[in-house]
């Protein structure tokens, strides 16, 4: 929640809307923007049963702060392409927001979604603005005349491929194993009931595998002759939900291209650096993996809000008798793999001057 | 904790101590033998601090049912050569353990423990009945006149060598990579901090890895020309605390040796029948495998206790982008990977008549 | 869940239906009648959105022993008063319960009710079979020819009047001031979020405190001259909800009528033995109070399934500083709170054959 | 963990000792004064065991912040009163603490203890700088030369006190009922075993009760005649933990000496002015009270953070059946209940210049 210090590219804040602002991605949106540097919320949005009501009477607050003051007292709208805005983070769920958002970005507003809906499109960046920010410009290629759409993976994703960048950039991958145990605020809110988690885990989560299984290949990918070549690697996953708050914790095992000895592997993660510095964005975490040779590391109380939540903790890189090298990753579902990362691509579309482009 | 009927193989109970008997583990041999059919407990030895109390006072309880009120004013013993009881289930600290288990075999005891020190001797038998019954023999090669040492598998290794065993009997197995889930109770009391386990989970066990890379080894490998001759296959894993109070669950990724679709794999989890059938002993499950084909199945809280904690459940077989095919398995990590394990073990040597042998 | 051997007065078992089958309630119906001596289950009843399902796909079950298979595919109805089964046991939604019970006795079924509908109506016994077996006889003033309704107290409360009864009888009571920590189970399914109760509690129950204060006096009033005469004392309630998945913790600190000392008080809850032991109910439990000088007893998770759920765990009675005497009190909330609760009434009324005068 | 701006009395930061850091208090306390304004932590003390690692390797670290870098690195010393420092922080065990601290008193430390031992002795303050500053003074009748020992309050104690302060000022005090549901850390660490704590609370805690019921007659008492004169009402304390990481609840009843309408003590609560704000105090709360009139306020996991977790939550005032109001408090039991409150006395001390009287 504390930003770089920076100042707005132009001297104002910019206006935005939050569509789904109620839910527990949409609290993160509200708490986050509520203190943003370069943005101010200009309304808040989302179904008809909450519209009409204040922020306050129609959201379960679930975060750790209190509902930012200023905020309280704002009326929820409906999820009218007419709202206060130029950018429109959206929380919104996957039931809805496939034509919800493509209406916002028709009427000319920079739609910046979490929702899973149009990450694969092909002419939608799924974009980590640390792994693929060459992505962005495929927004050129959107049929929209002023307004565009860009996505952020999913929450388990992020983290993953955060790590896996700097192994690919260095030695190529091949194969990826993974195992997830991801923190209840990840089924939104009100979620999975306490009844299902006190005592207890669960070995599925609805369409999860397939979403870690894929998105890494696009966000890996190479965007050349106009379009986005998925990576060549084949990721196999198994998820579990696991009684706690924010975190989501995945267990990683792959298969390298070239040859790298343990302490190659374990220096390309240290040495990783943001090639994003430059350009100061408010989100940004100073080093976006935070790695540790203890064991015990990562742990999701423990580590979660590292870098404000924006950076993804990388433990301790060991052999592995089955594909090279196994390690676990840390991030936190909510900040790095939901709102925190689509403001920051915001951030990103911001200072590439892209939206000021889309908006003329 | 519900026993199949069956009598004592020569109509009076067996006399039994149990080596370590006020920890986690130790308790739970205290409930399950309580109430055996076959054994009856003569006495009940821990360390020197305990020793002298009863064992209502020497004990932090943490079953769900009380102290069997027979039990509760029974005096604590030293650990001592010259208990009463002709087998000794030993949940000794492995700091400990190695020697005492020695001591107690050289002095006549049959050693049935949980403990990992024996657990690779290549004359000691690492045992689950429902897999590898034929090992036992090798306790001829063993030096004691009267005694002998048997051991029972890590509580992690069980659930996934007995999901492994019918696979690798049909269709051969020669990659396993394994991430697990495991319990607070598996860590023995106290055990893990509460401050370590609400609302987190933590990626590393001690030790633990290397017991669920090479146990599975010698489980499955041949017993052939007097020796056990290690199954060939490459195991990779990474552990995980989680807070859950009894249940191990194991997420596994295989590559098998023969070409099956995954309808055929399902079916040989689903056909398998234990080969213990006709042994009648009280502690096996009737079905070693409960397998089910909804993706939320299995959970800790729901199913860990499924066979009286005997049984481990399997959910379902899906295709694998890395290896061949992935699926999920609990098992009770103090029953089936542990106190009832050992009570099995001990029950398979009664039937055997090896215990009679080794007493002549 | 095991019951006390017994056969059905008539020697057929008497069929059932539950109303709300599929909720937190409902589902503990299911599991102890499905097993249940006297009666078997002709129907299951839900809501609309339910009905045509089997029970299986209608529900989202959370007990910890699988879904009776002789009910799993039993197809679910809509609550019309049609449905076979003479006694229509309801674990009913309150907004919808006052109405649908009416209906159901107006048809001619005894309708044996967990909702707090019409807990409070003069002409409706609120009972315990153990506290006020007397009360049952008021429904012969119910204005129903064949049926009647007959309830059993909020889950809260059926455990601090099991606790104040032998007090009451012995020294009379003037003060009660009680402070709660609930179970999730106790709101239903699924009820409370887990990004509620994860490192977590909440200070408030919709409509708690009103029932714990209210329910007692009724329930320990005196049945004479045709009408329940509320007990004359004053009760005080705080609730909390806490993280434990069944159980139901009550702190009590109260003042008596006559002087006792704390020998005397702890003699009478040791003392204190079953009226109903002639009756041989089978959910009765042998003794329901059970009692320890151990200062850390009761705790929910050890002690919640004593007596097979329906017996109630009373801690070390202290001196109190601001009333007489403090001690804690654990009942299994949906257990003895609910479905457990309604069936014992529904056992009494079966043994009382006011059920088969009702039926002529 | 936030400050208020404020510089150090004489311009250079006081050197300070830490005894018993590497517990739960004791890491809080260098979590607090790694940055604190006007102390720099000059040496670390634990036990022979601990000495000699660095803070690091002794620690097993639970705040969820990492451990400061200046600190890691720091080697522990045993407890002997030559360590650097001039004021020594408490946070020793109370098995050792009774004569350490004095020990180190006599050799010219400002003791500032969190432990039990000296908190009754006559001549020792119990301090909560917003309730009872003046007692601070009968430090002067210490034996001391230079040295002296003042303490805070039990960890429940504090968020009471706080909460009566004001209705005690305007209303008087007679009788005071409580229960309180108290968080995992309160037991320090590794404190309560994960095996106690999952799905379950438990109905005592070690001396907690005694401490709540006389603790607070001090606090509240009157400083005059050179004697603290004890407060004159009754307290009544239950205890449970529960499965809550950090926060402390306690459910209060309580019957004043005037008559006031619920309003009035809805007020008097609200309108209370910390009597600090002059002395700018970095670690006191603006607010010291944060009171809400919704039933849900106040939740551990929500608002134990209020005013750095140095301010105290009330939730809503609703008359109470058997005494005359009731409602609900929260403390962070480790700060606002242990470091934070001796650190905040600490800066009371330095203050008041009694510390440079001492010291000279």
């Amino acid at each position: 929640m504390r930003y770089r210090p920076s100042s707005p590219p132009d001297g104002g804040r910019i206006p935005v809307t939050i569509l789904g602002a109620t839910g527990a991605v949409g609290q993160r949106f509200v708490e986050r923007l509520a203190r943003h540097p370069w943005f101010r919320i200009a309304s808040l949005c989302a179904s008809n049963r909450s519209a009409g009501n204040t922020y306050q009477q129609a959201t379960d607050w679930i975060m750790d702060s209190p509902i930012p003051p200023n905020i309280a007292g704002m009326q929820v709208r409906e999820c009218t392409p007419d709202v206060p805005g130029s950018i429109a983070f959206s929380a919104l769920d996957s039931s809805v927001a496939g034509e919800l958002e493509e209406t916002f970005a028709e009427n000319g507003y920079a739609v910046v979604s979490n929702a899973r809906n149009h990450r694969m499109d092909p002419d939608v960046p799924l974009l980590i603005p640390e792994v693929n920010s060459d992505h962005l410009r495929i927004i050129r290629q959107q049929r929209y005349e002023a307004g565009c759409i860009i996505t952020n993976p999913n929450c388990s994703t992020v983290g993953i491929v955060m790590a896996l960048k700097p192994l690919l950039d260095k030695f190529g991958i091949e194969l990826v194993d993974v195992t997830t145990l991801q923190a209840a605020s990840g089924a939104g809110n009100p979620g999975v009931s306490s009844n299902r988690l006190i005592d207890n885990t669960i070995p599925t989560i609805d369409g999860e595998t397939a979403k870690i299984e894929t998105e890494p290949l696009k966000l890996l990918g190479e965007f050349r002759d106009g379009a986005i070549h998925p990576a060549d690697m084949r990721i196999s996953a198994q998820v579990n939900r696991v009684p706690v708050r924010d975190g989501h914790t995945a267990n990683i095992k792959l298969k390298l291209r070239a040859h790298a000895s343990p302490e190659d592997v374990r220096q390309a993660l240290e040495a990783y650096e943001s090639p994003l510095a430059s350009l100061n964005l408010p989100s940004a975490p100073g080093r976006p993996l935070r790695t540790s040779r203890d064991p015990s590391f990562p742990q999701p109380y423990f580590h979660r809000n590292a870098g404000g939540g924006m950076a993804v903790s990388v433990g301790p890189v060991t052999p592995c008798n089955v594909l090279d090298y196994k390690f676990a990753v840390l991030s936190h579902n909510t900040v790095r793999g939901a709102a925190g990362a689509a403001i920051l691509n915001a951030e990103l579309l911001v200072r590439s001057k892209l939206l000021s482009l889309l908006r003329q």
